[in-house]
């Protein structure tokens, strides 16, 4: 029994930010940033919420997958920057698009949330689908990654403010009893003892004390998140190989979170595989956070490069700090 | 195979509340609140952070269990009120705790988080545990409830801000195939169509667009909250009955997520069940959204009335609007 991915959107708002946008902003340049990073642009929110990203991204991964509204049982959001404390995202994408039978809520791993978010819609697709399963079978879900990482920027930090775009990507889930889909994930939390990728969240003062000041901006240590997403990469994917019966060259197309094109190069060299299986996003639409490797399996998918068969391993890592692969055969 | 509930752990922060307390900020009084609710006090967190709050409940619930840290695979938070943007809170209790093996995620679906937490981390762990399983095995598990939702309460507001408190409750959850545990779930997303529950979400303006202006203070209209908390619990109960082959007089306790002494009183009456048979927690803590309902069996746990084989009806409802139940035999 397979939980295949048989349908895919991705949403980007309309404004774009390029390098020489930026450098209006901070000390920098388009030449340093394509070097250090490989971004050449972002797209950034400005009319568009969270909500409306998510909900065109996975309007196009339900038409993709030719699936019903009333089909879908499950949305399940992965976003680090939702538009509301409350009501949470996934019951406002509900509600838009009017999916009426599906359970709907919100997951956050930060940068790895839409791996957590599959290997736990899968859980929840699997158990309901066991015989005897006291849960109700969720035959179709929608799993979708979204973020406005630009609210939560430094706008005056010119090594972070360089990194970070928004958009939605998403992807349908169908359990296929005849099909391959996911043959394998694994999720793995290492601690952050050092603090290397830290966002704080402001709240108001209350009457009863004065909550110590925060500054609700990412800030990160670069050397070492690089470090950490080189390992992690190697790490996990080297796990899930290992727990799909596969090896590396088995693999056809590597699709990592897209944090920086630097990261992802050193990566393909670690583990003694060509750039070209890499899905490579970045460039256009930055690090997008939870929303990036559906982004990047959406454009890899749209490229017609894949052919069913195809073993395709997604990675990702992030703050936490957290990182996930999977194998899937397409 | 069972999911079974093997420890519970609970934590308050220091600082009572009064509604005397309330009545110097707001034009209410004691009596008033009482009748109206149910509530005589609520603990607000001063020095307590979440994850302080949260690791404290988890290591009471790891001793209730006898569990020993490295156990512990997977660590659940449910919150609408992280400490941080990164880490999430569950990344924190699990370097703060020690948790060398548990891969950690927070999971946001408002009062009814708890219950969002408990059927994701059943499904993880029954697929894990499933024969070819192509997931690590979850045998044990840290499912948490924490809020400080003092920080989004709108202080000037005299009919809500005297509803909620802070605090913190946790679950261990054991894989024991010879026990029964969780029976069913049960879980529906409703539609807020008219906003009856909100609270939104402040971030800074960024240099491409002045964000619109939200508060980041929970608004709630009484009447229409009061009766869909009324009808879906008799709707998600009932439902989760039914899969579990069991009818209203076969549940030994109802633990209701604690939002207003009068909801509850409403939903025995309308189930035709003897209030006695409710856990009330609510007068000395307030409503703690996803914290209340894992507090609320922990004082049912330590009154020593459960006997082993009661049936357990465990309710949640709330913002989004979500609902769920779930069948305990305990």
């Amino acid at each position: 029994m397979g939980i295949a991915i048989t349908g895919l959107g991705k949403c980007l708002p309309e404004k774009v930010v390029t390098n020489d946008d930026i450098s209006d902003l901070v000390d920098t340049d388009h030449n340093w940033i394509i070097e250090r990073t490989g971004i050449e642009q972002r797209h950034i929110a400005t009319t568009e919420s969270g909500t409306d990203l998510a909900c065109a991204a996975a309007e196009e991964a339900l038409r993709d997958a030719g699936a019903n509204k009333d089909e879908i049982r499950l949305v399940l959001v992965a976003t680090a920057t939702p538009d509301d404390i409350v009501p949470i995202t996934a019951a406002q994408v509900k509600r838009r698009m009017g999916l009426e039978n599906a359970v709907a809520f919100d997951l956050n791993a930060a940068c790895t949330g839409f791996m957590y978010a599959l290997w736990t819609a899968e859980a929840l697709m699997k158990n309901g689908a066991m015989p005897g399963a006291n849960t109700v079978a969720i035959g179709k879900a929608l799993v979708i990654g979204v973020e406005r990482l630009s609210r939560i920027t430094n706008w005056q930090e010119r090594t972070s403010c360089i990194l970070f775009g928004d958009g939605a990507g998403a992807a349908v889930l169908e359990n296929q009893p005849r099909e391959r889909g996911i043959l394998a994930t694994y999720v793995k939390n290492y601690d952050d003892h050092k603090g290397v990728l830290t966002c704080g969240k402001e709240y108001r003062d209350i009457p009863f004390w004065e909550d110590e000041e925060k500054t609700q901006l990412l800030a990160l240590r670069g050397k070492a998140v690089f470090r950490f997403a080189v390992n992690s990469i190697e790490e996990v994917t080297d796990e899930v190989l290992k727990m799909a019966g596969l090896t590396l060259d088995d693999i056809d197309w590597f699709v990592p979170h897209q944090a920086n094109g630097r990261i992802m190069e050193a990566a393909a060299q670690k583990m003694n595989q060509p750039i070209e299986k890499f899905q490579i996003s970045i460039n256009k639409s930055a690090n997008v956070s939870a929303a990036s490797i559906p982004m990047a399996l959406y454009d890899l998918e749209k490229t017609g490069k894949i052919r069913k068969g195809d073993k395709i391993a997604v990675m990702g890592f992030g703050g936490g700090l957290c990182a996930a692969a999977a194998i899937i055969e397409w």
